[in-house]
This record gives C-alpha cells, sequence and structure tokens, in this order.
C-alpha cells in the first residue's frame, strides 16, 4: 500500500484546491455527505455503458487505491452496485470517484464503502470492452487525472494532486490552515476581511 | 386493492430493472432516501403549470395506486403539496411519482406521503385543463408508462412493469437475488468477479 | 436590525409565493434542509469568479439582513466558505443567497451560518472587482431583487417580497394558512378537493 | 374514521402540553424525527414480553387510531415489527406509541409507519396473552391514557387530550400560537421577554 | 480472512435473532444508523478505563475479525477513537463492538469505520492492563461472547452466533425470511396475522 | 464580546480534554451533531421546574457568552424552546448547554440556535425563584463549572476549561494534534500503536 502523508486524511478538499490540488468536476459527490475519501488514483476509462474495465481495473489496482473512472457519454448508468463493493472492499481498495451514475446506493452505505458519484441510476451496464482501459490518463470534464495523481475527496468535492507535488502541496495547505487560525483570531479581535485581505 | 406480490415490496427498483422493468428518468428521486414506493399507477396527463388533473386523479384512482404524472414543460412548478397530500392520505393512495416539482416538502416528510419528484419548487399552479387528462398512457423523458402498470421506487430510482409481466419480472428478480448471493459467496471465498462473470 | 414581522419567520416560502412573494430559481437550495432565513437583502452584483464584493458587503450591511448575491456566469466557484461565515456571523449577518456554489459546507454547518446556494464546488475565487457591486437591483434568474427587498428561505427554496408589499402579504398568508386549515377540516370531513376548489 | 380538528395535525405536541394535554413520558420518542401522528388512541396494555395484544388489537381498531401500548416491565422485546406494520398500514391505523422497544427499523422507515418507542431492540416476543387486553385504560409512566383519548405526537415527544377537552385545548393552543406571533414581534422590536413576561 | 456465508450480510439482526442468535444488549448501537457489522468475534476483556487490551487485540486479531469488547464499570469512558480507527482499518479490521462508549465520532464516520456502542464520551483512558486479556470469553449484560462466534450488527442491534450454529441458524432464517414473504402475501390477499398466526 | 483564541473552534472537544479541559457529563449532546459551541460560560443554577433565572441570564449575559444551566432534579422539563431562543439569538448569545431538557426541537433546528441538553420534553416550567441565581459556580454530575470558564462542545460532548488555563491547554492541544498527525503517518508506515505507545 502507497504511504500517503496523513495530513491528506485530515486537509479539506477546498484546502487542498487552494494549495495548488486540480478539482474534479462539482457534479461528483458523495453518496453519503459524512465519507471521506484518500488515495492513490489508479484510472479508469469506461466503454460508455459497460463496466468490465471497473472489474478488470478493481484486480489490478493495489490495496489502498482510489478507483477513478470516467465515461464519455451523457446517457446515465448505474455502473457500479453491491457486488463490484463488496470485491473490492475484499481487495482493499479504498474507494471509487466515478464521472457517472451508481446503484444499490443503500447498500454502498451499509458497507461503508465511500462511491462519489454524479447521481444514482437502476439502468445497469453491459460488459463489452470496445474502448477504454485501466491505468491511463482520462478525462473527467476539463480536468485530466493521471495514473498515480493523489485524490482527496469529503462533503464539498474531490481533487487530484500530481504525485510529484503531494509534498508541497500539503506544506501550503497546513500553512494555509495556520494562516486561516491567525485570520480567524484577527476577525474575533474586531478586524475586518477588508483589512486583514487589503481589500478596502 | 389490487393485490401486489409482497416480494415487490422487497426487491430492489435495480434489481427488478436487471429483471425486465423500465427505469424511469434518474431526475426522479425520493424526497427521503427511505422512502419505498409500490403499487399500480394511475397515471396523470398534466395541462403544464395546472393541477387539476392530480385533483381529479385522486378521486378516480383506487387505495394502494400510485399517482404517475408527467407535464411536457420544462419550467418548474410546485405540482402536489400539503392540501393534495391529506387528501390522498385520507382516500388510501399509496403516493406519488412525478416528473417535475412539488413542495411543502416537511409536510410531506412529517405526513409520511411518499413523493418521487424531480425537485422542490414554491411556484404554484393554476387550475386549468386545457389538456392533458388521467388513466392515459404518458411519456417521462423516453419511458412510456401505461395505466395499470406496476411501480417501485426506492432510494436508486424509480421503475415501472408492465402488469402481464409482473410475475415473470419477479420470478427473475428472485432468482437474481439468490444468484447474487452465490456470488457474494464465491467472492468472499476468493474467487475474482473476472472468474465468475468470465471476463478474463 | 430592521424589525421584521415575526410572522415573516413561521409562514413557509410556499405559502408567502401564493400571496404574492417572488420565487427565485429553483436551483437555490439550503445547504440544510432544517435551514430556514429572513431577513432584509443586502444586494451583492458579483464580478464572475471573485468574491471581493461579498467582503465589502458584508460590513456594509446591516445586522440582521441577507446577503443576495447574483453573478452572471455558468463556471462554478465556491464564493463563500469558512473565514466570510465568521466574519458575517460576527457582524450579525442573517445568511447568504447566492446564485453560485459555496466551500467549507462541513464548517457551515457546525457554525450554523445558513447558506443558500446553488450547489458546492471547492474551486475558490479571486479578488478583482472589474465589475458587480452592492445595494443594487441584481438578476437571479428572471426574477430580479432590489435592495431592501425582504427574503424568505425554507427547505422548499427561497422568496423575496417588496418591502412596501410585506405587511399586505403577510396578511394574505396569514389569511391562507387559515382558509387551508379549513379546508383540512372539509377533507377529513369527507369532502373532496373537487368540491371545495370548484373542480368538478 | 373519527374525524379530528385538522388544527391538531398543525400544532406542535409542547404547544398542546402547555393548553392541557398530558404529556407521555419523554422515553418514548419518534424512530424517524420528522414523523407527526395524529389520532384517536386505541389503547392495548400488553402482557409483558408477548404481543398477541397488538395483533388482536389492531383488527379491533378504526382506521385513523393510533395504537398505544403499554407493558409493565424493565426488560426490553421488539414487540413489534415489519409484518404488523405491513398489517396495520393495509388496516389504515394511523401509527403506534410503546412504551416499549420495536424492531426491524430500516422496514418501519421505508414503509412510512409512525412508531414512537422507547427504543429498539431485537429480542422477539412471544403470543401468550396470560394478563393485558385492549380498549381500557393503561399506565405508561406517571400517566393514563383512557380509551379515546386524542394522540399527538411529533419530535418533541407524545401528547393525550381527553376526547371531551380536545375543542377547548386546541383552542387554547391557537390562542397561544397567537400570543406567541405577537411576543416575537416584540421581542424583534427591542423588548426583553423579562418585560413581557413581567420577570423583572 | 474467515470466510462467512454472506446471506449473512444480507440477514437482518432481528432475523437471525429469531433464527437462533443472541440477542446483545440493546444499549449497544451503531454510530451511523446505515452501518451493518459482520465477522468473527474477537474478543476483548477492558481492564476498566483502560485501552491497552484494544491495542493489543487489534493486532493479535485477523483481517476481517469484528473486535467486541466489555468493560465492568458504570463509568462512561471514550476507549476508541481517531488514531485507533486508522490502525484497524489498516489491518483489515471490519469494526467494533464494545459495551462502553467512544470519541471522535465525526472522524469514525468520515473514516467509515463501523462502531457500535454504548454512547459517546470525550473521557480519555489510560494504558494500564491490571486486569483483562483477550481471546477469552467475555461479557456483555446477561450475553456471553465466545471467541469466534459470529457477530451481525445493524440499526435494530447487535447478535451473536456460536460458530458451530452459524449454518442452522442462516438456513433458518432464510426459511424464515420466505415465510414473511408468504405472510405478507396472505395480508396482502385479505388474511389477518390472526388467522396466520392462529391468535384468534 | 471576549475574544477567543480561534483555534478553540477548530479543536475537538475530546482534544481538549485530553490537554486539560474537564467534561461535562456525557449525557449533555447536541440535538444537532452537526453543532459547535464555542464561548466563555454564563451560569444558571436552575431552580428546579421554572426557567425565570433563564430569562435573567440572557440579558445579564454578554454577546458570544454560552449559557450553562444546571438544575438538581430527575423529574425532565423542557426548559427552553421557541421563544427564549428567538431573543437569545436576537442577544447573540452563542448557544446553550443544559443539564436538563428542552423542546421546540424543530424550531431550534431551523433557527440554527445551538442547544447542548440531556433530551428533549414537551413538559413547560413555571417562573418561579424560589432557589438559583445567575453567574455562580453550578455543579453538573461530578463536573463544577465556573463563571467565566471556557465552553466548546462538538459531536463528542462538551468540556470547561479554566480561564486562566486557556492558553496552556489550547498549546497542548495543537501540540497533540501534531503529535497524532505525526502516529497517523507512522501507523501508515506500517508501526504498530503498540511500538509507538510502547505497549507491547
Amino acid at each position: 500500500m502507497t504511504t500517503l502523508s496523513p495530513a491528506l486524511r485530515e486537509l479539506g478538499a477546498a484546502s487542498l484546491h487552494e494549495s495548488g490540488a486540480t478539482p474534479l468536476p462539482p457534479r461528483i459527490r458523495p453518496l453519503d455527505p459524512a465519507w471521506r475519501i484518500c488515495g492513490r488514483a489508479f484510472t479508469v476509462d469506461l466503454t460508455p455503458g459497460h463496466n468490465i474495465w471497473l472489474h478488470r481495473a478493481l484486480y489490478a489496482a493495489q490495496p489502498g487505491d482510489v478507483l477513478v473512472a470516467a465515461a464519455d457519454t451523457d446517457i446515465e448508468y448505474g455502473y457500479w452496485g453491491d457486488i463490484l463493493a463488496h470485491a473490492a472492499a475484499e481487495r482493499g481498495i479504498a474507494g471509487l470517484v466515478i464521472d457517472g451514475s451508481v446503484r444499490d446506493s443503500t447498500d454502498l452505505k451499509s458497507i461503508g464503502f465511500p462511491v462519489f458519484a454524479r447521481g444514482l441510476c437502476v439502468r445497469g451496464t453491459g460488459k463489452d470492452a470496445t474502448s477504454g482501459g485501466f491505468d491511463v490518463s482520462i478525462q473527467l470534464g476539463s480536468t485530466t487525472v493521471h495514473p498515480g495523481d493523489i485524490i482527496v475527496g469529503d462533503a464539498d468535492g474531490v481533487v487530484a494532486i500530481d504525485a510529484g507535488q503531494v509534498k508541497a502541496v500539503v506544506e501550503r495547505a497546513l500553512q494555509r490552515e495556520r494562516s486561516e487560525e491567525q485570520i480567524r483570531t484577527r476577525i474575533a479581535s474586531g478586524e475586518t476581511t477588508l483589512d486583514i485581505y487589503g481589500l478596502s
């Protein structure tokens, strides 16, 4: 399992974005707002309407990885459900981020397998593999996610961090947290954000 | 009251869809994710911006029926609220599925009257009946719902089943549940979904 | 602090709309469905992608005011977060209504600062002021909000009331509540809504 | 079905108690805080550890009645579950108030059958009837509930109203609501509750 | 990892209890009602006020095991929190059942590590081991849990099953599910539970 | 308004307790688990069954203060509700911590006024002042709260900090957070908590 900076497990997606992380499209949301996700991206390029690459990716990924999946289609399908979540939990996969829909939402919550998705859809998928693959760069909206990027998601949304930038991003985010603590002190002392940020 | 197979009250919308039920558009969601809905469809073709056909349908439908309503418009209205829910509960109506918005959401939850809708909107409706009717085939997105179809909805979405197919769909869904139980056993025993589904 | 009719704090947004209040676009929703908002509108015309006018407005508004903000853009940004909410709570601002996204949703809930927004987005804003201002008429979808309008929001959505109309709107809404109570009595007594509303 | 004043469906349990309704023990709570319950009490005196009187009561009660059940025991049992809720919903029973525990909580929520109980317990009951009965006065903590009392429950708890007092209690509660509206106005105008209530 | 019957992951704690599983005290509840827990019990006998045996048990247990812990004291402590949950998740532990309190509840939910406990308490523990141990029979209320018992928990509570009885209990529970399905059919067809269960 | 270290607004009640803060009884819980409370304690010694001292305290306290109230009785009353919350919000009071019950819980949530209490109870109080007072040391279970103590509450519970110790407690808590971050790193790197804490 890749060892991640544990600070990544505490820092908010919004703070990390302010410190250099790239946002994924805001339409990708946690099914349960209490969920956090954090891990190395194992990318999946879906054949639209088919989920075979998720099955394959699940066994190629390492424990602790987050599956990140994209499909180039506006038609909704439920690409992920109860069976895949059981298999992924058995393999130690940390969660799923998908620019598409999923189903079996009640089971996903009772298993406690974190899924960040575009929505819910009962329509199931086929098992063709006429396009796509895994462990390749993928496109989610205007954002490219590369294999090995570090993924962090919480109630606000999901961000990706280039593996080589993680240390710098985390340091900036921790510095930013300390700075915001000082700003809250100054606000509590009667200063305005106009003065603090020089916006007057 | 039409007697439904009680298995319909336990099977998930996603399972039923895999077994032959037709999905309604995924934009139609339960106001409370804990709600389930199950009953014979009493269809309503709305005059866009007016809810008179819901009032009329409510008294033409049988106890246990689910009102299923469509409106051909992109402008949102709150077609259903507190008064209609009281009247519908009094009549024994099982719930409402509407490809449009509703209002008085807090009242609907405290009454416990299940509504599956596109969203919430405070804008009320008029009472004209320049088009529309009830107990006719209606269109929700790309799906046609016929009077008497069986409707099942849960957190994942809503499906419709042709009345003549219910028995077969339920049997396939129960068979599918048993099969998925065996698949989870095989996963727990170390088999992969690639082997189980022959996807390698 | 402007003294509002306390009935405004009890009446639903849907009831007020039926009595003359103007609905804001239904895409603007409370982050927590339990929240209510009520106060005088202090309007903010945002420079798209920048939040400096929110900082400025916050110090120009009166305690008890609701900030109401519009941005003419389809690109999402998180215009409001933890620091602004701390500063606004310190100033006694009653809440924020924004036709755009916000971030730090978990902090906003733990502070208890009510925000009605289009969604959540981690992408932060700049601090330019190349356009926009505050205390001017603003456009949210097809609705114009004027400085000093009275704003009421709940789980169903948000409405605006012209300051000169508040008394009349509240009186009509209270009258409507009483009338609905009588209608529920008649329904419970076996009358139909068809008879009550003369729809047969 | 007994016709109740619809105001009963809107007034809070706390307001009704202030106006003369008798509180049931606060340990009896709604399984879902969004639920409200309102109806004529059909009382059930349980044989501790057995639920046969609930089965019998269910068929002796009228549609719209609320089952109110007491058991003289500190040992917890799950007296009510999925099957009884299906049967009660089929019969038009308005809900259950029980000074004891229940089970199958997820099913009760998905059915939308309101239950106010002491808690949840998986331990099932037997079917003996060595004591107890129905339609008799019962004791819940220090409160006696008589057959035909009117029951109202919400997130704050449950109250019982003597049938002959309902009209007077509702009138006092409505008067109290109007009075509280005036008090909130005076608070908003700067008066203190010390002055308003003469507590200085 | 011990291979469990996957039916155990679907059957309710109440159904399993009716089929032979022993209930744990109802005061032990899931922190999040959506959580389910299922696994082999790795038992922990705590030194009251100290959590060293949880640290030790965590490394002696197998992946997939559920830690089940008892402490003979009425004083509340938060025996488990963020750090232990991180370590347990890293080890593949399936969850914690404790007849005592825990803390860091927000972290436990965001990690998605299922905890069934008596409550929440900020008071931390020491690290003494003056009594207690692990992998021994323990007492939770009037229930004895043996090492290797199978544990299942859901919103209704937690049950333990003797390892040698699991097969029989599961078979009875599945049979019971089928039987309840038939009972719901008969109820829907107009039969009463009095007739069905022979209670008239 | 007393200026508090803003770190107090971010640190968990459990962390602060580990760093020297005194826990209040765990039976005192937030009505909404998302709420946090933080401020100077303005103490209230209630006459059991009467809430006049809460009315008086509310006008004697400073904006930003947290009312902390104790009553020496096992009988439950709803000491606080909608009217008091409106008045307290108007005065800028930060919240209420009470070793007793409250009512009007739905209103308290929609106002967003944070209340930490023992439970909910519809039974109202009188207005006598035969004992009690405010701004005196009070007893909540085995904990004494002094006027001016700093109060912090979150989902895990409530703690009090002696005003003279706040700086030291916050510093220790921040140091502890940094230390826990390192521990999570070491866990992620494969070390055990047994080695890290020297428990082997």
